[in-house]
């Protein structure tokens, strides 16, 4: 059940600070990835809808937001499940989410990109109607995912997939009201309080709710540790964005398989452009720190969300 | 609770086939209407998005699936309420599932149709970003409202509402999955059964969703009761989709709301076409015919559905 090559995750997040974060991450892609591959397999769906949601869906990422949910999970475990059913299908449900929001935004009325991770987007290769309705289906998807059975037979805790569900519906709105504000801000110059805004419902609502669904998952209900999770990710996933924003000006198109210094061509306001490199850099840091200070009351199970947080700020594309 | 101007939905019910049909709608549009403004109020939405999302969701339709989610309640029901609130978050949710796949469809990457419900289109508008974007969020609030506690303050029934989640879902992917097949059929000639596999997806999954959901509303988990209610709302949706058919071709554009004549226009396949007009409409009849059947064994409780198909069959609009 838990697809591990090498070390185990459980032994990596046991030896603590020391370990590479990588091998985390890489256990989570492997994980997730076979995970939508078996449910996208099992639809009986046209071919160009299969194909569409492949390129969408399989062609990479980071992964990021599976990867809290399991690491949240473990966070919040009782015994040494890393990926129980309720996080592996929270995992790509989080993840469909995620490649609809990436597909619906390169179509030509919105960003117009022609590339993402290092391949075209999806309405280059399938055209603008197939992107659409492949990044509608995931979304459909993702909640059928949530709510089903899919990986496990035994029997389902209901209150929380519900709970699950909520999270991830709540999230999804958000996003689209966070895209909607970004959109509305390209004609306009924004401060940094409603930079923030724009970010903490378009990237954060998503990190947070993976945190939440991972945290359910291991059954956790209490609310004052749900309370501190949700400060944890919400200083993640604001932290997450400056270094994006940091990294569309210091990287390369070639690294971050998407064209860099875009947001300074659409004259988008950024942290950058808001504060100066430097100190959007520091930003990132302080961001970085409150996340981890968030975590205090949290064992060394919580080992994996603060390696993870340590790769994000530290990460290069 | 129940919003029903005159008389009461449980009289019109209890005095059975003699009762006029339109009240009932009447009845379950003023009611999904009033909770879909009560959802739609309640969100932290820039303007714009309220605004296209309003337009989307509030401009009138039939609400032939909400109306579905209460009578098929109705049917199962061991009280007199008409609109519990997990039949009202259902009838919200399939009303919204609905609505954003029309603002999708009519998109110009899609049918690009300019004209809906008597209205200008919401990319016409709001333009194309805007319209996208409303659609999707109106396919993530669907989710949100089924998943919470709207319209409640009572302890809810998780296993309830997973089941409808768990309903929708795979009714929202199938309905993408027929959109995509009805976009590939535009550019061939397709035979009765691929008709008929298109319309089951497109527009039959929402219906038989719809049923589903209102008798899991009333608590409904019976397999022999929930496969008949399954074979009348899938006879049901077809003879939906065949008189929608014969009216493209039987109406005018002012009756429809949209634009009349125009699969012939676009040289779709369609039961007129395939059938030929009389054959067509009885087709209609028979598929009417084989729905009441499907419901023989239910008693003057599902006189809600019954009327319900006599009135989509003898429709004009």
């Amino acid at each position: 059940m838990t697809f591990i090559p090498g070390l185990s995750q459980a032994e990596a997040i046991a030896v603590g600070h020391s370990v590479a974060l990588p091998q985390l991450l890489i256990d989570a892609q492997t994980q997730v990835k076979a995970d939508l591959l078996h449910v996208i397999d099992q639809q009986d769906w046209p071919e160009i809808l299969h194909k569409a949601v492949r390129h969408a869906a399989l062609q990479g990422g980071k992964r990021v937001r599976p990867a809290l949910v399991y690491m949240a999970c473990a966070a919040c475990a009782l015994d040494d499940v890393l990926y129980p059913a309720a996080a592996r299908r929270a995992a790509v449900a989080i993840e469909l989410i995620h490649c609809y929001s990436l597909v619906h935004d390169d179509l030509p009325c919105m960003d117009d990109d022609e590339l993402r991770r290092g391949q075209p987007t999806v309405h280059v290769v399938y055209g603008e109607a197939n992107a659409l309705l492949a990044g509608d289906v995931l979304q459909s998807l993702a909640f059928e995912v949530l709510s089903g059975s899919w990986f496990s037979d035994q029997t389902l805790s209901a209150s929380v997939q519900l709970a699950q569900m909520q999270s991830l519906s709540q999230a999804a709105s958000q996003m689209v009201k966070g895209q909607l504000l970004d959109l509305a801000a390209e004609t306009k110059q924004v401060g940094e309080q409603e930079l923030e805004t724009i970010h903490v419902n378009k990237t954060g609502a998503l990190i947070r709710s993976a945190v939440r669904m991972g945290a359910y998952a291991a059954g956790m209900m209490t609310p004052a540790v749900l309370n501190d999770l949700d400060r944890f990710a919400y200083a993640l996933g604001l932290a997450f964005q400056v270094q994006d924003d940091v990294l569309d000006v210091t990287s390369t198109t070639e690294t971050l398989g998407k064209p860099a210094g875009s947001d300074e061509k659409l004259q988008k306001s950024t942290y950058p452009s808001l504060l100066g490199l430097t100190a959007a850099q520091q930003r990132a840091i302080d961001l970085h720190h409150e996340a981890i200070q968030a975590l205090a009351g949290f064992d060394q199970r919580a080992d994996g969300l603060r390696a993870l947080a340590d790769f994000l700020l530290k990460r290069t594309a």
